[in-house]
């Protein structure tokens, strides 16, 4: 929609290639001529997380310190996608990875950016059912990752409580339990106060 | 929580201190000793933004170009809050910039963050009521802003139509529409499928 408002890059000079880290810098133009010099992009792979049910409907919650925050915060399992991998599978192999569990069925449920205002990557966000505990955690370097069911009553009021603290993992399980009808639309609602 | 899971920084290098883009690297230490290299850390000012209902509880929308991932996309208004400013007045203040409204009711719905695996910044999420229109928009440079607006029953159609890809605006919203009425938790349907 809206190509008027689309930029054309006219240049892009990369700062950092690290493995960790990809930033780049944009000399873009506007349709109507305008110059902008120093556009900054982080790059990023694409990235899945999932809101995980065992088969007795548990909750795969995990807990983590993350160093930007400087804060351990609960968050639901994912990671990046590998280059070429699917998509479905890619979140399978994050799980199994970082919470030693399979899953039965996996749900897409739409997918979020998380600052498109300087990543450019996208989050896949999905619903996995029926899991079951196969094997031990295969973490990567750096990676301490401590593992913890919860209901989902629990999940919920943690969501509502306002303690699910990154974005895209709140927007997953919003839209997880709206798909299990946890939470429900109520159109006679619209507009009340 | 869990402090042993915390982190020690022995030392940061600011690889980046333009205005737009302020990047470090870290050097840090778990509690088991392990020496993390390079933690690339990429800091943003805190930010905010508001599901923003005008006086006759139309919805007003933002569309914008957002380079890193080249896509035109509907968004909720918003912005950076000034270093010592207030967040409730800098939520008043950005609404006014970007789409001239001003509203009589601010109501904080709580905070998240986009990416704590690489941006150090929370979001503080708004629901804004009364708006009335007082004044023009006045943007920032490079700013491009298309405003419209919707009803609730639209903006919940585009929510759970996945239109609303930025994360922490599909995080405001579906709290927003919780607080309004318009979606309801049902825990008589927890863990149905």
């Amino acid at each position: 929609m809206n190509n008027k408002l689309h930029w054309k890059i006219l240049s892009s000079e990369y700062l950092h290639q690290h493995v960790y880290f990809t930033a780049r810098r944009d000399r873009c133009e506007k349709q109507d001529g305008t110059i902008i010099e120093n556009y900054f992009v982080v790059e990023l792979p694409p990235s899945a997380c999932a809101v995980a049910l065992t088969a007795s409907n548990e909750v795969v919650l995990i807990k983590q310190y993350r160093h930007p925050i400087e804060q351990v915060i609960y968050e639901i399992p994912g990671g990046f996608i590998d280059a070429g991998e699917d998509i479905a599978e890619g979140i399978q192999r994050e799980l199994l990875e970082e919470t030693g569990y399979r899953f039965s069925e996996v749900l897409h449920l739409g997918r979020v950016a998380a600052n498109p205002g300087i990543l450019n990557n996208y989050t896949e966000l999905f619903l996995l059912k029926g899991g079951q505990s196969i094997a031990s955690q295969q973490l990567d370097t750096n990676e301490e990752i401590e593992i913890e069911l919860v209901s989902l009553p629990t999940l919920t009021a943690m969501l509502l409580e306002g303690k699910i603290v990154q974005s895209l993992h709140a927007s997953c399980i919003f839209y997880a339990l709206i798909k299990l009808g946890v939470l429900q639309a109520k159109p006679d609602n619209f507009g009340e106060k």
